[in-house]
């Protein structure tokens, strides 16, 4: 079973951004926790990130027949981009979509989201934690 | 470390709901599998169910002093009560919300969490998956 | 064939309350009225009223096996609770929505209904007359 | 007593007509049952289709004087015509609304009715029965 | 100078129709009214009446080369027809929009005019003399 | 029979604005032209301008026992002044709203009128000519 | 002279509660002074919180007869509750709504009140005054 | 195989209407092309034009059985006729909805159609070449 | 402790005004029930009116050193100004919002306070008494 | 005469994707198809696809002088992408945007077009064939 | 060449006034620094402030021919105020419209302004740089 | 001290573009007024222009640490692009946004910005002016 795990814009910077929304964690730090506790599942996992959002499709649509299952942390694009929902929509993959922070409490505009609809389910408010809650979640669901 | 879990109006049906969007599990056997994992974890665990919402709010109340964290599903209130939001940030309980099926891919009205806001976070859509990420998610953000 | 029947809150009220949208009639002599039509039909009906959502939640789960056809006039509920929404639609036994006064006549919250999509279909406007039609209409329906 | 049954727009294809919101029944049987309660309950009934929006005010307008009540079904007018709503006012006979389907449970744009607050009530989804229903109601508000 | 005098559905009526918002005026009064102004002041006059919003395309494109000016009263078709609209646009008369009540203290609906836009102006709120006022208006706005 | 006429911000400066919209009359043609039909019609008038909304409430309030009605051109107020609705519903005096311009054919924000609901009607888009006719829907209102 | 004062859900908590919003006062000092301020102006005085809103409904619906007048703080149901306007509006018996916090200076949501159009007038922002208020402006109102 | 053109209010007015919007074309012209296009193609056509919604419900009507597919131009109705669009529905003959303009670029109130949802697609913008185009759309379809 | 008392516009007509909102008392009248009041408690009070936005702002910005409170009805400008809003920020002198009806249960855009969310609360809907408990809540507040 | 085909997002995978909404043609028979057209009405063509808006926007860019029409389906970004469309409009070459699936008939968000207001007209529903009828279009109108 | 710089409402409080939104300075010194940069520049300035809408309407209304530029900070009055607009559409003098805070970033009521659409551009959130480089671009506009 | 200019999709067409909005300057003579002025003023500056959204949010997150103040002008993305808002949000360098165009007298979606509620301020309006107008308020703030 692989697990392809996917950042939207601004991720590489977890650590230097907004402390009272993101915490201090990084994301090498987050990918190295998802590593191990993959690892544990016994399951593959593989990364990317990008700030752009025809790279994330672009990425989205190689995954379909190399990966069983998406861990897609949107951010932005997450209440802009139908892009990625039609890329999530074309390839079929189940997918998760996580949160690091409650986007619920946040501004207005970021409580709709154009992936969540097209994904199993939303994890969002537990920082570090909404990953690895992700990565059992899909594992359960695929197994 | 203790835990409550409550859950909201029509969940003690469950089995017998729709099950495109909730599955055929029953209450009882989520509330097993969360005894079980609870005890692996090395915590307590309690369960209300109410179809009344003051009956919901009584309990959140009570929940102060006896209990360490929440994990709720307000089902259809959710998206109607304010004044459970109001109970759940009176009592300063950190609390988790949680949704058998994926409600950002559902009616219009069922978009909108009066509560989601006043939580930690919310996890939506893993159907009983739902609440044993949630009580991993607490137990970890109480840690 | 046996009919339930379930009015919502300040219903008990009937007769003393706004005389311009309700008139003079009292819950007791609608029930008389019911009973007797449903007599003549050849059907049982059965009552119940209460002024508290969950109660009204309650009633409606416990109809599951017990009834074959619900009448119901959810009151201000029909504008506010999708808990009883979920509860027509949990226990699939078919229904119809009465209103005694026309609420499309009236202020625009009154022009939303909850429960009426889940329902075989409504009727408002008729005064007293709104619930013995409906008793035709469920009977009619189940034949 | 005399009673004028007005059916708008696309009725005249009952039958033909999308099954799973309207039934197979032809507005010609619709009609006989009609006259047969009619003649039944002692009273006198008539009958007028048209597709056209301004024909319908024209024979609404005629009612004047001729008819004691009437029952409209205004289809697709129920939801786009002042014009209907304006005629019913001028006329000032008493009038129930029907339709076939629950127009609750369909598009949004089908829960708004121009002519159900100018009317006595609204009878909506029993198919065939909402007309004999409302003749039935008609026919007691005038007694 | 030709002056063509349109009026909408329900119009016919006046007299019979609601007398708190329309007065006692019936439509022929007005226009012996307007055929006594109009002699006064020199101009041909002619009336058409219709319900049918079709009707009144026809008459408004006949007017094109037969007529020098326009007043009309769209009725209930002053908030809902692009049609009047497009024919007032296509055949470029000039036009002056009347009516009796004063429709920006009646119904939210009714504060809406597709008509309004494309005539000179708008005359509102003085029953009968609306109807003169605007003859005044299109002779002047003529000469 | 007294007369008032009351010109909102800007008006002072017509002939000088916008000549799509207003044309190249002056506030004091406008006036002349008034009195002279006022002489012809037997009634007394007086003439009030100002560009704060106050002072305008002011001299309407001062319009009572001095004056037997109203030509009112509340200009930009009429879109923004509830103070100059309260006024006018304080007094009692009978008014009439005039508008230079077509105000139904410019920006969505003038399609707005605060103080057309508590007058007789509205004439609008005739440009000076607006004024001659309200002054004959007024004292015809009158008489 | 008997006065009722209704409390909804969460005043149970009053003390406890967000301070920034409501202060440090508890239920119980504030009915005493409330008790206190009743008995110096000479009228009986009597209490009832519910976190329930049909126990609300119902200890409205038995004030009919037994009180003069209701102090009633709706808390979380001011902004979701038809039930409790339309048991106000049955019951008939004069209402002052309160409010701890100034309600208009918080959530989009909490503007809205069902209630406070069918009470005598609304005292929001006082914390325990408005309460004493209330009992002063709900005396002389009955006096 | 037999293909209905319909065409809507006005559209027998081209070539005198506005031209920025719809070019110097005669409805005859346009349907001179299509028969020459259509002998080309090997297939019946037929036109029908009107002002009136209702006469194009009826001619709808009667191409069941009659036509084996439908070009349609609503113009006017496009934006207000639940009607048509009912109709287009309960034939069920493929239909394609054809604009001279750009719809897309005009008023806001233009962007909405009732009838492109239940039509195979919809072509505007390209004149009278919107009509050829749709002539080869729907014979495509139809092979 | 010295208390401002300010009033918006058309409040100096009291009495003369719309009786079914107002009653019949007059600005006088409630001023001197006022002053005895205040004498009563201690403290002194002075009063200011005006129909003129800008002068409102001036008198209030002259409040700044000279006034411990502000007790201000701003009428119609409630709903529209924001310079009064700006002009309570400035200064940083406790005010009270006051309405002699209750503004909740009339027009929409009356439900909409500028000033109350800048103010300690509001107390609207009981006349006269609406003033006097404004007097006793700021002097509370104060002390 | 040289055609610029431009695909944005996803349609590159074009028969892997969602069959009830795009069929099963891929993008390649669809250039061939383009190809063969083009061929046989004597005009060039070239195609671009791109998963990246700025990428789109670049190629618009270099359009410019170099093609004399485009044909564009700019997929998601149809709805969402303000860069596109003043790629369009500085660039001033015409073009044409086209759809497989019928854009109406499907969720809410996909009835907006940034694009299609600059373009000479839409063209969407007709799968395959969107594109053969946009490049006679284009074609026609250059010529 | 003459500047003239308007201050609106509470402006001549600065200094005094919420110091997160708008610092320490006072008007007085944001004129004198002004008035050393257009001396600087070799241009004359003066300086006009009201709280008065209708007195900034005047204010404007006189710069006709007197000053070549306005540099205007219309504050509370730039959301409300069509009269201002109105005024600057008038008088034709080219204007900059300036704002010490950055309106962008504070309540939704401030978003919208009605005098930038009227003036040259609009320089927000500089403090009282703002003013100054307000003068820069007009200055250099002008020349 | 180190100022970087960033300009979104499009700007590298300036000159090109339509001029109504823009003006006939290129991106490079701003470029070059911008060095100039900077040189004048002693500090450095850098550019970057690029019309894919995640290359300018790469080069804004590059920005940190190496640039003291930035100068962006995000095009068509001020009104989609929350990445962008999200990546000055995380670097925390200071920003100023700036149009060329009266973005406030443009089409309804260019007025909402989401760069500009976290930059310090907004120039918009004055053409190539703005960006040294900007360039100004940079280093007096920065200073």
């Amino acid at each position: 079973m692989k697990i392809l795990v996917v950042n939207g814009p601004n991720l590489n910077l977890l650590g230097d951004r907004e402390k009272e929304n993101y915490g201090e964690v990084t994301l090498e730090s987050i990918n190295a926790d998802l590593r191990a506790l993959a690892s544990e599942m016994g399951v593959e996992i593989d990364f990317f990130q990008s700030n752009t959002e025809g790279e994330l499709v672009d990425k989205l649509q190689s995954a379909k027949g190399n990966f069983d299952g998406i861990i897609i942390n949107p951010a932005a694009y997450t209440h802009t981009s139908i892009a990625l929902r039609d890329a999530l929509l074309a390839i079929k993959v189940p997918a998760v979509e996580v949160h690091l922070s409650n986007i619920h409490a946040r501004e207005e505009f970021r409580k709709t989201s154009y992936t969540a609809p097209v994904c199993i389910g939303q994890i969002a408010g537990f920082k570090k934690d909404s990953y690895l809650l992700a990565l059992r979640a899909i594992v359960n669901y695929l197994r």
